[in-house]
């Protein structure tokens, strides 16, 4: 049977109104009636610990009574939660999940594995892998060579992403001190694609050795010393085990250079997590350098270029660059194949180089939109035909192929994969990477593995121990009944763009008077931002906390009970968005560029719809949620204009 | 209805024959219609997106075959999955999890509510609340002056807590430059009780200030200088901005006075999570101090005296003391009591201080063991005539209450609580910590929160964003029907132990001629550790080739098909277990400690079997699973000691 994606689309989810609940239900009492059966046939000789007679105890059904009392307390209060599964929900990027998620994550939870190692999750560690072969194949990477797994959520994933990184730039330091300790000369690779002696380079030029080289350097160390006597030798040298108080003290003694801090560049719409990332690994936040933004609020290359330029010549050593694929304000793809052509530039003009991280977090699943059935790419001019208009042009193409080329790539299934919470995913180009930050425990030796394609112990390379198998079967399921391509994910990806584009016309579009929409150029992705202005607000202010009042409006939290639609909004501040807010501020005319500048923290408050809901373009056959969400709106934007007096409107109580 | 636990007990779980499952299907079909009918009621006259006529087309429908189909896979394959369930499993630290986890998960994901912030999860981010506030009051925190929350697990929870500890401890140095910046005066409370003024500290003095006495001087601080003057002046002299290479120049710089890295003193049974830790810290595994075991397995507190004494007399500044609260390997519990009296003599002897983090991810459960319903103590005799035996003795219970004189608990529902993955947690005694490491998102800004008592934004706070509020109402519906008290989990608990100590003893009287079983001591909990011996076992490395063996004759991955019963093993190795291991090495002969010491990694192998069934003891009504433990190892013994030739014994194909 040919999977045509329109039809089948209606077969992924649960739905607004729990259509497919017939489904779902069948789905999960197979799979709990299997479970409780797998019990009962192992060893059925061991009888029944609990009785008949015991579920007749007083104290058992008194226990029962509490359970269900307190469930059926806790069912009555998640009706207060956010309707996510609704076309009415237009906030955060969070929608309902697949159902094959759902199913996946309960089946397996179940029997709960422990992914930390196979010899507790024989299955779901296998699970894990063939996810992140998965998500490798639709980036790019060969999954034969590069590696990946799950992690609770993207904020861990980037903080292994650049501990990664970290331990990779650092690591000719260590190597060079390693095989002058042993007694070794080896070569390294340099950025300019010549050799040199490990012995001749000096501080500056071990800290700029390519990544692929710096493995590279360290296989030849292994090589010629003897793996045992190579690690030894590397952990003497290492930051990993120094520190970084004696390793900055170590480093200035041998070589009589102490460079400044190094830094990591990320555009400036990078996620607020990278502060405490770069917080807790000790590398600083003043080390963290945010890249100007281009006016379509992407990085901006030329920017990334200058600042490259500038901290060479400072002889500031780069640890990473972090792009984004999907900001989680705006859902602007960075310009990533611009980044790389940067980062080689550097390495043949300037001798420097640097790890490229993108955080894909948000929009990583986006390139499912650019794979056929049988893995090859698709053309522009296919893709736009089945989107029937101009979106995704071919620099959208070239920015998601060229997450093929970024060292590592951080994609959360638990956001645009629609699989409930949590799973984040971390991928590496080069899989020799996750042996540099290996751990060994005691209780999980390594055994021999009959599965040698089955990682034994995912533990001993990642940042967390304990997971959740259930989250690595959630994923898989779902990728398999939605492929990562044209007839699964591509296909429910374009939906959404085109929702988040067709809201964001008809914004464009709509006559709100008096009140002024003004919006923020078309997303890359499918988050809508914008602001609206009544003329009465001539001060920045003024118009934030209008904007604030209309947020307040269309929010669950709302005092006179739950709006018709619900939005969200952010704060666009300086220094980070200078370089894309002029036009906006332009247009709304309350106040220059300058004085938003001189704003500070007030800086401009923007309304936020997330579009996740495939439903929205052309509309379902219920009542078209652009149209509903325009009237709310202008219903929104009349209510925050003139507040009501508080005894006017009796509060009505919560759902 | 009274609730008595011994009947109760057979509520809480699906059973190992599935028992319970017509209750947990009960609950589950309700739960999931319970939710279908929250969709169709909110906004009825939204219609039907997806249709009857959309279910009957052909892409719908094969889409469901695919699904169906993936599921059925991924049944048949979960069923070679590990029977923790069973009282056949003795491995790892893992069972099967009580009905109300799991129901409370499943009703919960179907909602997908993320704790990050209370906007996206209104109803769990203020479970989550009560969840740490239970947890806290059970280990003795003030939940009103205590702070916590859930993490993904142990890992993420014991990172924190020593993230959370350096930025206390460097909080005074920051503290002096921005209080000399901004032009104030200010005191400080020293480990002596008495005060002095920032400006005649030296660096010393500086990084041993008690925890509180840093808040408190925090506090001042804003107080004196005002909010934002004060965060801003801080923010230039502080750790997480400056980072490790910066600060270590600029202390030396100010104070003259370059003193060595700090270091993290932990009990040498830590997990070897603590390692990855500090790495990625950018502390250093060279500035984590293993403190020398007792013969019980626990920190010797003194040894932690001596080297506490050491490290002053170097003037190298202890950033933290993690003591354990159930080892994963033995299940010790650290005399933490004792561990809190070497901190207070080191303030009054020796002018010194340091944070106090008790790593209890697997024991701290057990301290619900000590409480009555009412929530007060239970004395050492009420619960000794409840377990009916010596246990727990008057140290044990000494070393729990200690756990609220901690400055941060680690203590994970996915162990002791019996909770699916992941939900781990930590604990931090004065909730003002917190505020030290604070982020702000600009798309989460704190909104008027219409329940104060609620968190508005979490993700602030902890290093993980997005999280599920799913393992916040399974943890919640699991307290709630199963009190964290002796109805509850203190009876739960009692039961493992007592199981655990049957087997230990049991292991200990068993004839296994002709080989001799050697004990490690009594659990502290329920972890049962022993090496089995044949007197043709003349080496420690032909020990441990049998020990591992036997593993393998008792290890689910067997060749010939799954075993009886299920064991694991672990390797203790010098240096961490020379305080400990003299007595186990003389009873089994084969070499010296000396001898043990010098064979590096090589260690010891033990068998080892964590008791989490709490049916053991006294044995259920089908057959006893200590007898047939017994039975299975020794078989297992015999066929390790002459395997078989493999062409002998053809594969049987597994389960």
């Amino acid at each position: 049977m040919p999977l045509d994606p329109k039809d089948a689309l209606r077969a992924w989810f649960l739905g607004p109104r729990g259509e497919n609940a017939e489904l779902l239900e069948r789905l999960v009492v197979e799979a709990l009636r299997d479970h409780v059966f797998w019990r009962r046939n192992y060893h059925p000789e061991d009888g029944f610990t609990i009785r008949e007679t015991d579920k007749r105890q007083e104290g058992y059904e008194a226990s029962v009574a509490v359970l269900t009392q307190e469930l059926l307390s806790l069912l009555a209060e998640l009706k207060r939660d956010v309707p996510f599964f609704s076309g009415r929900y237009k906030g955060h990027m969070i929608a309902e999940q697949t159902i094959a998620s759902q199913i996946g994550y309960f089946a397996t939870m179940l029997y709960n594995p422990n992914n930390i190692a196979a010899e507790i999750s024989p299955i779901t560690t296998r699970l894990e892998m063939e996810v992140a072969s998965d998500l490798a194949r639709m980036i790019g990477y060969d999954p034969a060579r590069s590696w990946g797994h799950l992690t609770s959520g993207g904020t861990v994933a980037n903080f292994e992403a650049l501990w990664l990184a970290r331990s990779v730039r650092y690591l000719p330091v260590a190597a060079a001190g390693a095989a002058a300790e042993v007694g070794l000369e080896l070569e390294v690779g340099l950025p300019d694609g010549s050799k040199a002696p490990l012995t001749e380079l000096r501080l500056w030029d071990l800290l700029n050795i390519p990544g692929e080289a710096s493995l590279d350097l360290w296989e030849l160390l292994q090589r010629s010393a003897g793996v045992a006597e190579a690690r030894r030798a590397l952990a003497s040298h290492s930051l990993a085990s120094i520190g970084y108080q004696e390793y900055s003290r170590r480093l200035a003694l041998d070589y009589g250079d102490p460079l400044p801090a190094g830094v990591v560049l990320v555009a400036a719409t990078a996620h607020y997590s990278w502060e405490k990332i770069v917080r807790a690994l000790g590398i600083g936040s003043n080390q963290l350098v945010q890249v100007p933004l281009d006016s379509c609020f992407r990085m901006d290359p030329d920017a990334l270029w200058d600042c490259v330029r500038e901290l060479v010549r400072h002889r500031q050593p780069v640890l990473a660059c972090v792009s984004v694929c999907g900001t989680t304000e705006e859902s602007a793809v960075d310009r990533l194949d611009r980044v790389i052509e940067v980062r080689d530039r550097a390495a043949s003009e300037l001798g420097a180089s640097f790890h490229i991280h993108s955080d894909a977090c948000y929009g990583g699943y986006a390139a499912a939109v650019t794979r056929k059935a049988d893995g090859d790419r698709r053309k522009g001019d296919e893709i736009r035909r089945s989107t029937g208009g101009a979106w995704p042009d071919d620099d959208w193409i070239r920015a998601i192929a060229s997450l093929a080329g970024a060292d590592s790539v951080s994609i959360d299934p638990h956001k645009m994969g629609y699989v409930p919470y949590s799973a984040g995913a971390i991928l590496v180009r080069d899989g020799r990477t996750r042996l540099l930050v290996a751990a060994e425990p005691p209780y999980l030796a390594p055994a021999d593995s009959s599965q040698p394609e089955v990682e034994p112990f995912l533990g001993r390379y990642i940042l967390e121990g304990s997971k959740p198998g259930a989250a690595a079967a959630a994923v898989w399921l779902s990728h398999k009944a939605i492929p990562l391509d044209e007839r699964g994910y591509g296909y429910l990806i374009e939906k959404t763009m085109a929702g988040g584009r067709r809201l964001h016309a008809e914004l464009g579009r709509a006559d709100l008077a008096p009140f002024q929409v003004v919006l923020l150029p078309v997303p890359d992705l499918n988050i809508v931002c914008y602001v609206v202005r009544h003329p009465s607000q001539t001060t920045l202010a003024a118009l934030n906390a209008f904007s604030e009042r209309v947020f307040g409006e269309l929010s669950l939290a709302r005092k006179e009970g739950p709006p018709d639609y619900i939005v969200t909004r952010t704060r666009l501040q300086s220094p980070m968005y200078d370089g894309a807010i002029g036009p906006l501020l332009a247009t709304l005319g309350v106040c220059s560029l300058d004085e938003w500048k001189a704003s500070g923290s007030e800086g401009l408050v923007v309304l936020r719809s997330t579009v996740m809901d495939p439903f929205l373009d052309p509309p379902g056959p219920g009542p078209d949620h652009v149209t509903g969400y325009l009237t709310a709106l202008r219903k929104a934007c009349s209510a925050a204009l003139s507040p009501p007096h508080p005894s006017a409107s009796p509060p009505v109580p919560r759902r």
